[in-house]
């Protein structure tokens, strides 16, 4: 995908869209990067019930993250890709909503990075071990926050944009080691 | 899904779009549905290149879905969902594709129903047993045509739509037993 400059990219910083994919919750995290210094700008999750067929579920996701970009106008995004499941049946709404997600991206040409759970642990904790826990600490000290984020999609969403910040930001995190990024092809 | 009334629903019969999934190729077949009867109308592939991004090839099976709908005005559309895979990495990409594709039918409001393989050779061929063969022949024989459709892809596609077709259309087809469908949620 041909990188675009964002608009909103200047002396006040870049936003970034974080994404955590699912059917019935997506989580959603926005941060502002501002010479490598990280800010909180929002969190939540999009959510879906389980009582609507899957058509209008897609189309609600779709919408939802749509709106997320014209509200905050990110200039980059960051996925946690669909790596470890417990079950393929499970895991096959999870990569439908995916589709829909990486097609709003695209929509409005924002360039798109998908990471696996252990980049992202890696980029925010400095450990691809670390557990869910300690990256939750982390999320919420990096963005001086008081407390965890919650609910854990939102979490995990906010991670997934301080993993892409420091995927081609300034490298102003201590971040023990660089993970090993696979740019979402 | 609520049910939409196609404006071409009349007494010139109704089309219906049949899709087989996929990333790297889409399969699409058109049928018109005359009083039980069944015309061929179009049928071909989506195709996307692996040297593009996900995002891009999203996209491309996005759009040419949506020209597809605009271009034939279905009345209802038939999709074969994933069931059956060698392996899940290769699953995923199919769903994400899936994704998108559904979306596109909730766009313009083009009722969609999900069927599985064995749903699909059971309403074309009389049995869940069927062999590939054999549910291509039945596609060239319902439809009328000279020889059997190719690719693979667009033959798969036309047999969704005839499952489609006889889902909710009058019973013109000498089918044996009726398939247990499962409406797409």
């Amino acid at each position: 995908m041909s990188v675009w400059q964002a608009p909103g990219s200047d002396e006040s910083g870049r936003i970034i869209l974080g994404i955590d994919p699912g059917l019935a919750s997506v989580g959603f995290g926005v941060i502002r990067e501002v010479s490598g210094r990280l800010f909180h700008v929002d969190h939540g999750t999009i959510q879906t019930s389980s009582d609507q067929p899957t058509q209008e579920r897609l189309f609600a996701i779709y919408s939802g993250i749509l709106t997320l970009i014209d509200s905050y106008r990110p200039s980059a995004g960051g996925i946690e890709g669909l790596f470890f499941f417990r079950n393929v049946s499970s895991a096959l709404p999870v990569a439908e909503a995916c589709g829909v997600i990486k097609l709003a991206f695209r929509q409005r040409m924002i360039d798109l990075s998908e990471f696996s759970p252990n980049d992202i642990k890696k980029a925010v904790s400095g450990t691809a071990r670390a557990e869910k826990k300690q990256v939750q600490e982390m999320v919420k000290m990096l963005l001086g926050l008081a407390d965890i984020p919650k609910p854990d999609h939102a979490a995990d969403a906010l991670a997934a944009a301080i993993c892409r910040a420091h995927f081609e930001g300034p490298s102003g995190l201590s971040i023990v080691g660089r993970p090993n990024f696979k740019k979402s092809k």
